[in-house]
């Protein structure tokens, strides 16, 4: 194997596909990248950790085939550290070492043969009549603020996934871990306009967030296949695999009218609970609030520590209600909102509460409140 | 006890002596921070973790006298999330809540008696006729560039210690681990020209490094007081015992003259020591350097996982020499030299090996090697 390739396309191919390799590598090859040759202009690159595979295709000059996985964080430091110049990559037949070399730097990196690395995890075969285009941006925003509320990560867990619905021209996007829901809405490019709901990993999809700054291209095409995801571009392509199951039926749960609502200014809002919650107590995160006469209050307080009060100028005018939650709920929450107000639809103390931008955005959270006596 | 202080001027205050505070907190009141009324316009604040204490003046508006230890993480995060507002501070006599109100934002913080924290670590008389004034940033900047080399805390050891030579108009600032050695001379204003040797705590050094950005004045006196230092200025006072015993004679150690020299660029030599110590055994940290014909060669290797190999253009025309170091102690003595090119005195293989500066100042560096077969 022998090919030239310039550092800067090399490092942003291995940005890409870095994210998909093994930390807790079952297989030692799982820990490396694999990387083979194509044709004369063109290497490819490869790392799974079997859950989600991501591939990356790379300018280069190839004098002379091979295949070989190297070792992912080695390969990730040298390629970074290197000055911005051509780079070598060298190996004889047969052989399992590979010879790096760039202006005065060489090395020699023993990596594992080729043969070891589970072809079936990126031998994909794409039947493309049954996907939709979207531009990279939308569908990353999409993800970003209706992805967060998803389970921590357990394989069987349905709602570690995050659900994307898609229906005629729109792609709903939303997750829930059973304490608080997001959901947002896009137009897309449907090709066939057929309906499909995909419970996607959330890994999956916050890895494509981080790999989708290094994607030159403008749009991607989601598709599935039997239980698998593809997204794919000319150059990259990332194969995950889906949940399967019922996913609640989320939307039921969303109230479309609020008896009481509350429009609160963002930034105080979220500065209010900055501070409040440094007397939160740990074991419970729960931060109080008071709504009466256009006044937000919010309290904390910790046994032998101390409490907190902050006070915010609101539009409420109706019935007082008081109401709390985890304030990491709310917080994370108002982090999506990308506007100056929120309304709040509140009902009872006990009710789901709902947040929404004071925009055109078809954005939506639910928060469970947390009883307090 | 009740006043009002400017945010600003409380933040720096608590970033001041911050550093003093204990995090193992053997009395829980070492986590408080010391707050009391000095007169109608000042309070002050103190930590101590019984080895370093720090003192800062912060100006106040004080209405009713009084004094509180309040839990220093707790204090730090209100002051620095609270707008840039006057805080009021506020606590009924006999009682130990001290209510903080700024704006629409209210706290109640349960303290600990002033009367619990230890008077003797504050309460220190100085006698101003053995001292020094320096300038901080000089002082700084000294400590920087010549305390890195002290071994790591052991209160029992010397070597943690930093040793202030003081003779005539020199203050000479040097650390070494045993492995290394770094020693650097300043000029000084020493009002009585008398010489003292006092080795500090790496650790009080350090922590004056890192509050010296919030010290308003320019310079600072150095004073000793039996077996304390005390750096002084008008609105702080930092308190450290000092390690007593006989310092090795270091100054024996570094060679005058090296019967081989080296002039290597810094940048280039420290790129090329990152890069080749991707390759480094973790267990040795070892990188080989051969200085030959003007050039330096770098090498370094771990078995099973590959090797490295880098070459910088340096100016050295003296008989071929192969020697090899911790990379870790080459890097940290190279940041330290603020200069293009580095003089690097060399004898044998075996011999302590001399980094200076390729500039005027009094600054040298001594490294040993390690022995390789």
């Amino acid at each position: 194997m022998k090919f030239l390739v310039k550092k800067e396309d090399l490092y942003n191919g291995i940005k890409i596909v870095d994210r998909a390799k093994s930390s807790k590598a079952l297989q030692p090859v799982l820990a490396n990248i694999l990387i083979e040759t194509v044709n004369n202009g063109t290497i490819r690159l490869v790392a799974t950790d079997l859950d989600l595979t991501v591939v990356a295709l790379v300018d280069a000059q190839v004098e002379e085939e091979g295949r070989i996985t190297l070792p992912s964080k080695t390969l990730n430091e040298i390629v970074s550290k290197l000055s911005n110049k051509l780079i070598s990559f060298e190996m004889n037949e047969g052989e399992t070492s590979v010879n790096i070399t760039c202006q005065n730097s060489k090395f020699d990196i023993i990596g594992i043969s080729a043969d070891e690395f589970p072809p079936e995890v990126y031998n994909v075969e794409v039947s493309e009549d049954n996907g939709f285009e979207i531009d990279i941006k939308t569908f990353t925003k999409a993800v970003e603020q209706a992805g967060f509320a998803a389970a921590g990560y357990e394989s069987s867990n349905l709602l570690s996934g995050v659900v994307c619905d898609i229906s005629g021209a729109v792609l709903e996007i939303a997750s829930t871990d059973g304490n608080r829901l997001a959901r947002v809405r896009k137009s897309i490019d449907n090709k066939d306009g057929r309906a499909n709901q995909l419970i996607i990993p959330s890994k999956a999809l916050n890895e494509f967030v981080g790999m989708s700054a290094y994607i030159e291209e403008d749009s991607v095409n989601v598709y599935t296949e039997r239980t698998k995801l593809i997204i794919k571009s000319e150059r990259t392509l990332l194969v995950s695999r889906l949940l399967e199951g019922q996913f609640p039926k989320y939307n039921q749960l969303i109230p479309n009218e609020s008896p009481k609502e509350a429009v609160v200014p963002v930034n105080a809002f979220s500065s209010a609970i900055d501070r409040v919650s440094i007397m939160v107590n740990e074991k419970t995160s729960i931060v109080k609030l008071s709504f009466a006469d256009n006044v937000l209050k919010l309290t904390a307080d910790t046994p032998d520590s101390g409490k907190s009060e902050e006070e915010v100028d609101i539009n409420y005018t109706a019935e007082p209600l008081d109401i709390a939650f985890n304030y990491k709920f709310l917080l994370e929450s108002l982090k999506k909102m990308n506007c100056e107000n929120v309304k709040i639809g509140l009902n009872t103390s006990l009710s789901a509460t709902v947040l929404k931008p004071d925009s055109d955005e078809d954005f939506v959270c639910l928060i469970m409140p947390v009883q307090i006596r």
